[in-house]
């Protein structure tokens, strides 16, 4: 998170940087009230985000009325932060696009109202580019705000950064959660596909878009996910009790990752060394061609999930996203069936490789560096799509800055289901490397 | 469909009557007028709504309007009913439900942007049971008001078989396309799971929910999938060129079968023999508790799906469905993902079942028989749940009535992205059948 903020008092800033779980606790154990922490939360917006431009949403005053209704659960008084493609009762949803501009939901989203039942507080939509997909919005990188925050889950990845709320919703259908946490340097998680329940999000791909927890630590996302999926992630901090067994994979687009993002896997790889069982995994040949299949997909499905703003307003989305749906709605249907029916042989086979290989999870970049200059892109999912074409668990883990004194991220990847171990081993690994990155 | 209603026209009688490949050809040819055909449903709607109760919302002056503004397409001037989980701009959307009571989306589902793209006129929303779960709306049987058209596509159905319209959508979780038409005698297709866009559909469960559309022959449903799907399904009345393969499977359920509806199906298996292989296909062993899987995924899907009506309106739902989902909710959350584990393996070994049978399709009932006396319940899903899990195509054909006077139907399933096969094999087979049935 950034650094220290002179203006702000010594408990703002104590509070802002504090995990969901401290203030969880502190809260029931009647050492914090909400209220301290929403006014700490409240006076770090006004601080930062006039020119952060994180929410595309924020009412204090109707954050304040939350305080009088919250359920004494697991996140009684935890600010959480949704972003825009998912939707609140009462907030303005525009998904990223002039289409929705004035839209305000009736109901919450069925992620927000689980968060609810613990008594989480909803403190606004974060921005997110047009509807997921590729469009940017105003989010600028916290740590520069000449570098783009990553997307399309901008504004969680840039709010929690900039220490504006410690837990944040993205969603994921390329490499939405994973790339905007490596650039911002925050935990963002991208559980096995289908464990949080999508119904109220603005939908482009139905086999593909995943909702994910981010924070600024495993445990926090933890927490967050255990809310969302039903499923207890138990204490991740436990001991696993048996080595790590961790297979390196740098992927086909090895040849991307910029040289200091090498150097720093290299550097990683080192240090899991003492700690881990590390295993070469490369993905066998009948994987190479899965970042095409999972673009025939997407951009097929964001095709029809947007009929009607195609049909009826298409000079209102971008040129990019109206042309890529054009040519994705110009290629025959037969491609994007015959993607599915390969999508869905390969995830077997991906599961059945982990276990071949022996081994828990693979490490391999969440992006191919730094947060890239200019706010005109925000980079490529080139490290994220086969993991979200293959439905499985991801995470994202900084490991310290680059030359351009921005976060870099490795990602670790779990088998579908196996979201508890991936959290548990991530827990492990992490904690190892927050000690010398 | 109903016989002639002496009060309307004979003009009215033929065309509440005619097939939406005969009108959309008729309307092509500059033969007829989309104001005529609307015309023509909009005065036989006025004769039968009132007891019928298929709609949900129509308005007459409303259909009137859209006449102005229609594509030149596929479907120029045919009237669609759609189904009210799926929302249509401007219409209200209640889903069955008190909790929604009053709310007009903004915008068109997907579905209902890509009918409206080939000059469908959207002629109102029909009746879902609550939320396309169990809790019966109004509508009654088009043949006998004492007895439910089945559900959840109950007004879908009806309609249909009361000529209403030519064309609707229906949706299927478990059997609510197969089952409503098979007590109406039309014709139901649930399609591939994933083959038509679910954006703008109210989810109840994201792992089977499926659009499926309904007519009163094979060509029409083709028509209408075509359109949805975007995969051009032919000419389905083209010779198949060779001799059909068609399973034999009465089912794990084939004991509650009735005797009528058993008597009916060895006459179809008796008059098929003529036209296809035969071929007895029960499910083997693996198959046996897939009934209680789909159960288990639905359940707490559903949970998931309505966790906002669950935590601010309870008291509105169903006192079946709130128990039904706090049920779901109290079983272990392993249950849930080991159910869905489980079913992935049983939709490839499904596939590789048929081929290693060599048989195009299964033949198997569609219901227990005719569709029971009374309103509050739309009858069982008990050859239904199977088929949905697999995410198999399947489609229920209309084989004459049972002693009670009411339609019977048999089912036919396909392998997954078998579909234009499917509708294939049924457009012989139905044609077939018509001639005895």
């Amino acid at each position: 998170m950034n650094s220290d903020h002179p203006r702000e008092s010594k408990v703002v800033n104590e509070l802002i940087k504090s995990s969901a779980v401290e203030l969880a606790a502190a809260i029931r154990a009647g050492e914090l009230q909400p209220t301290d922490v929403l006014a700490a939360h409240d006076a770090h917006i006004s601080e930062r985000e006039p020119t952060l431009h994180a929410f595309s949403f924020y009412d204090a005053e109707g954050a304040r009325r939350q305080l009088e209704g919250l359920q004494k659960g697991r996140l009684h008084g935890i600010p959480v932060a949704v972003k825009d493609v998912i939707d609140v009762a009462g907030m303005p949803a525009a998904y990223g696009s002039p289409i929705w501009q004035g839209h305000v939901p009736r109901s919450d989203s069925a992620a927000v109202a689980l968060l609810r039942r613990e008594g989480a507080l909803i403190i606004g939509k974060t921005v997110t580019t047009e509807f997921a997909v590729r469009h940017p919005g105003p989010t600028v990188h916290a740590l520069n705000p000449a570098h783009t925050p990553g997307g399309s889950s901008s504004g969680s990845a840039a709010g929690l950064a900039a220490g504006l709320f410690p837990l944040a919703l993205g969603t994921q259908t390329a490499g939405s959660v994973i790339r905007p946490s490596a650039y911002c340097g925050v935990v963002g998680y991208k559980p096995t596909f289908g464990w949080i329940p999508r119904s109220g999000m603005k939908a482009t791909s139905d086999s593909l878009d995943t909702i994910g927890p981010m924070a600024r630590s495993v445990a926090d996302v933890a927490l967050l996910a255990s809310v969302l999926t039903g499923r207890d992630y138990g204490d991740v901090s436990a001991d696993v009790g048996r080595p790590l067994r961790v297979g390196v994979c740098g992927t086909v687009n090895w040849g991307r990752v910029d040289l200091p993002m090498q150097q720093r896997f290299g550097e990683v790889i080192a240090e899991l060394g003492a700690l881990a069982v590390l295993k070469d995994c490369e993905l066998p040949a009948e994987f190479e061609g899965i970042n095409d299949l999972h673009a025939t997909v997407q951009y097929r499905e964001t095709a029809m999930c947007l009929a009607w703003e195609l049909a009826t307003h298409s000079h209102a989305l971008s040129p990019w996203l109206r042309q890529t749906l054009a040519a994705a709605l110009a290629e025959p249907i037969d491609a994007y069936h015959a993607a599915i029916v390969q999508l869905q042989a390969l995830r077997s086979r991906f599961d059945a490789f982990l276990s071949e290989q022996q081994v828990d999870v693979l490490l391999t970049p969440s992006a191919a560096g730094e947060a890239p200059a200019g706010l005109d892109s925000t980079g490529e999912a080139l490290f994220n799509r086969a993991w979200t074409a293959l439905h499985a668990p991801c995470i994202n883990l900084p490991v310290g800055k680059g030359p351009g004194g921005l976060p870099l991220g490795v990602q670790l990847v779990g088998r579908r289901h196996g979201d508890v171990d991936l959290l548990r081993v991530a827990a492990h690994i992490h904690a190892r490397l927050l000690k010398v990155f």
